[in-house]
């Protein structure tokens, strides 16, 4: 598999510029924040199938992932003084903080995302001090993990008896 | 949201190439097709959660998606001669003949992937006649769909008993 980046074909060919992908990632924490909403309290907390975690906790991961993440993503700092979070901290404790710290989230990677330095995307860091790889692959596997996670959040609601949002809506 | 990817600073920005995001897409696509073959024949076509599809046909409809999509991503025809399918058609009778199917998508994205004309990514067009939105964004949807409902097949097989591939393992 052909990876260079300054080869002739793929330095003609833009495919997201940061702009959009900023919009892609808050398009799908949209459309998450709306699944987090869509729980009982109760079941956000406890309910989970086959032994997994509930949502509070994978919704926790996200944010983790996230925020530090984004700071990391900038600035290779991957610890933060506003998100003190790492892996082992648990969700906050009722729904409403959970979407309160969301929202923060969000307005954090808003914030950072333009001080993404140019080149960045390219660059090696070992993010979390723990996953080696450039700042793309681990971008869009944050994006990917928190995919991954509320689909399994669309099961439980399902098992719930609950409609989730539509997966097409990132309005 | 600043969406014009011609601005200076998005100019400068490379985010991600034509090889990196074939190679990110079959990655994902080796995974899910780990997770296809995880299921026991009888539960891909008749296990299912709180009214949902079974892995079967949500499978299917990642291969519609795929193919005949890569070559209306290509060309801008959304039909294929080899890939008759539409979102109707039913997966075939037996998982080895799913996954041969899968197999000859793979091929085919790896096929078409280096005609796609330069400029592309940013062309709207109306996908499979219906979804109107730029070819990235169209692009981005099929692996998006792909992690969404693969993250449910993950909750199935828990349900199952059965321990799913490594989501972070893309070999």
């Amino acid at each position: 598999m052909e990876t260079n980046v300054n080869s002739p074909e793929s330095s003609q060919q833009v495919i997201i510029t940061p702009d959009l992908l900023l919009e892609h990632w808050q398009a799908h924490r949209r459309l998450t924040r709306r699944v987090i909403e869509a729980f009982p309290e109760n079941d956000l907390y406890n309910f989970s199938i086959g032994g997994m975690r509930s949502f509070a906790q994978l919704t926790m991961e996200m944010i983790v992932l996230s925020a530090p993440g984004i700071n990391g993503i900038v600035s290779g700092n991957w610890t933060s003084e506003k998100f003190p979070f790492d892996f082992s901290t648990p969700p906050p404790a009722t729904k409403n903080e959970i979407l309160t710290l969301w929202d923060s989230v969000t307005d954090e990677i808003n914030t950072l995302w333009p001080q993404i330095p140019v080149g960045r995307f390219q660059e090696n860091d070992l993010a979390f001090g723990m996953y080696e790889g450039t700042i793309q692959y681990m971008l869009f596997y944050v994006i990917d993990n928190e995919i991954h996670h509320r689909g399994q959040g669309y099961v439980y609601l399902r098992a719930l008896g609950i409609e989730p949002p539509a997966f097409w809506d990132r309005s």
